[in-house]
């Protein structure tokens, strides 16, 4: 709604504004409502359709994660604490980083955010000036330009390539695309939406690139647990990346954990920028709740066999998806690599934002269009696979009815 | 630390910076570190010292709060939530301002976040730009001014006038500071650190002031139930304001339900900017956990009886507070109307954060500077007395024991 408001003053003739509108600055009216919403909204009106629009599993919040934090709340843990995090959560994260990436790491580079998002935010806030320029693979997760534009920075979105074998990055389009105003690049791996995963030659690619510009890199590799291929997890910066390399990680309790209501996660930096990093945390929420974090610091210590659990189901899912779809002859799919999305394009079908429309009302799946993660998405739906068999293959049955031509009505 | 660190690039014989300082932009890098901190870090090193530099008081959350909570985290709701905070706590936020200030309200104007810093700043988004000023009645709290300069704007404190009865404001000042380049007024009342409430005329002055500059007011009435005049709560721009003023009110649970550590809170703003604070709250942080709004609406509708002994405890240990410190006849002080901090001077003491860290030493008291709050700070010294009769009765004790020259050695 905001982008298509006159922000300026009013002309004679002009639709009437409210004033309050009228007040707010320009680059926050322009701010993008998310286009995913629009389908969610178009579906929950209605009802009886399987909703596999969101980023978010099906399963809640484990019970000894939320016992920990409710124990915490029992004990009165309810006054202010550390702006950077719990020492001892901030502990569990070095050792829990070191554990995944054999890797050591220092307590002082983790500072726990109120959510991935902030974490974003915060690096971005570092990294990015009004009118300075970040590079965004795309098609992406919308939310990341969005912060960029809400602190007046420029996303500068660059497409992936397409082809037989799915998305992949075209190194010589990033390298156009830096300008004397480019600050930063956004590498989200394993990718969402696409399931694009980069490899270690990609990312060095990306790393002599940003050496070559002075550019931060800004790592989310959120999904690194969610990947198919070999090795247990997916390529990391952490595994080509030298000590003095200018990287900032930003992480979410979310996905791994099945957190995604908590609004909890981390940054990981350079320990130099700590102070810089607490005053930002300060001054915009000013701290995670320490009842939240001893859940973290629980599903940090006595999480990993439910993390093995929901990468088997995500990967069960993908596999049960991707054969249903494929095998309706009218589906363009490359089974993704990681994180839990299948990123798919229908035969013959165009106006993906219209089409995600017409799937709620005759088919009763809610999808994502495309179109709501930037350029090169258009012609593609997303379809987050991180649930249980049952609904999967319902859904299923669904999409696969309505491709056969058999259009169903609601129920 | 990061105010004086060189922020441009480096001359030959300049002292070395981390490089991944100089690559964080210079408004960010400037950001100061709050003023408080100095005496605490300075305070905890020791122990034996009384804290009473923070401003929250020492009760735990009420146990009806942390249950609600608790059994929202045992019946599993942790999945992504409402931006705009839960109907159910949006009706709630609505029915307990109409209650307490009378007026009818509309669950509409009400947007959970996850602080009152975090509805300070989006607040502050919404009506500052990069180089546009906000008027701050000073001394003040600082993270209001550091939340405008975090987002490039400009704080220009304008100075209270202090005499006999205390702190007030001068209008005439408030008028000559406006330039083309203002945009909001921020006004605390009751106000921290001075303890200063605003009169109805005081109030209606500064909704003057806004109206012929066309100024956004940024409201924050966060101690408007501490108030020890009549009338059982302070004076609020909700009794003299017209529908159509352009109010921001910024909010937080953690004073009133003893909540600090929570970090949750709420903007009240009119309908016509939800999409916009939706995009705001969307795009920082991503909403409050569901299970943390639970706990929130357990505050509202259960918790009056809690409130009123907050109110009554503060009032005590303010009578206590004062009555203790005028009789050493070594003070300079005038008994707040309203928050729960008393700002005093000391005779013949001036360099207020040397004594503040003299105190941690000689009194084992923790006060914060009032130089941590601004111009017109310099010369006091702030003390929440939101605590228990025993511990204010000791801390009397120390501070009126130090005053009288009997310096005390460390336990």
């Amino acid at each position: 709604m905001p982008a298509t408001l006159p922000t300026g003053p009013q002309r004679a003739g002009a639709p009437a504004v409210d004033p309050c509108l009228s007040r707010v600055r320009e680059h926050v009216l322009a701010l993008p409502e998310s286009g995913i919403v629009e389908v969610m909204n178009y579906g929950l009106a209605r009802g009886g359709v399987i909703p596999m629009w969101a980023g978010e599993g099906d399963l809640p919040t484990p019970a000894f994660i939320r016992h920990a934090a409710a124990r915490a709340l029992e004990a009165g843990e309810t006054f202010y604490t550390w702006q950077r995090g719990l020492p001892e959560l901030r502990a569990a994260l070095a050792r829990y980083i070191a554990r995944l990436y054999g890797v050591a790491e220092d307590p002082e580079r983790f500072f726990v955010t109120g959510s991935g998002m902030q974490a974003i935010q915060v690096a971005f806030t570092m990294a990015l000036g009004p009118g300075e320029e970040l590079l965004l693979p795309s098609p992406t997760w919308p939310n990341a330009a969005a912060a960029a534009l809400k602190i007046g920075a420029v996303p500068v979105p660059v497409p992936f390539d397409y082809g037989p074998s799915g998305f992949t990055f075209d190194h010589d389009r990033l390298e156009r695309a830096v300008t004397a105003r480019t600050r930063a690049i956004f590498v989200n791996t394993p990718a969402n939406p696409t399931g694009f995963v980069a490899s270690h030659d990609d990312l060095r690619a990306i790393l002599a690139l940003a050496r070559r510009h002075g550019l931060w890199i800004i790592a989310d590799e959120i999904y690194g647990r969610f990947f198919y291929g070999e090795g247990g997890r997916a390529p990391s910066f952490r595994d080509v990346m030298a000590e003095d390399d200018h990287i900032l990680f930003v992480q979410t309790f979310s996905k791994n954990w099945a957190m995604t209501g908590w609004r909890i996660g981390w940054l990981e930096a350079p320990p130099a920028l700590g102070q810089v990093i607490e005053n930002l945390i300060q001054y915009s929420t000013s701290g995670v709740a320490a009842f939240m974090q001893r859940g973290a610091i629980a599903a940090l210590e006595e999480g990993e066999p439910f993390v093995a659990e929901q990468v088997a189901r995500a990967r069960a899912g993908r596999d049960l998806v991707c054969a249903a779809l494929a095998a309706t002859g009218r589906v363009d799919l490359v089974p993704p690599a990681g994180a839990f999305y299948l990123f798919f394009g229908v035969t013959g079908e165009t106006d993906v934002r219209r089409l995600a429309l017409r799937l709620v009302d005759e088919a009763q799946v809610g999808l994502a269009p495309g179109t709501a993660f930037g350029p090169g998405g258009d012609g593609f739906l997303r379809l987050c696979f991180a649930r249980g068999e049952a609904q999967l293959s319902e859904v299923a049955r669904r999409l696969s009815g309505w491709l056969a031509g058999e259009r169903r009505e609601a129920p």
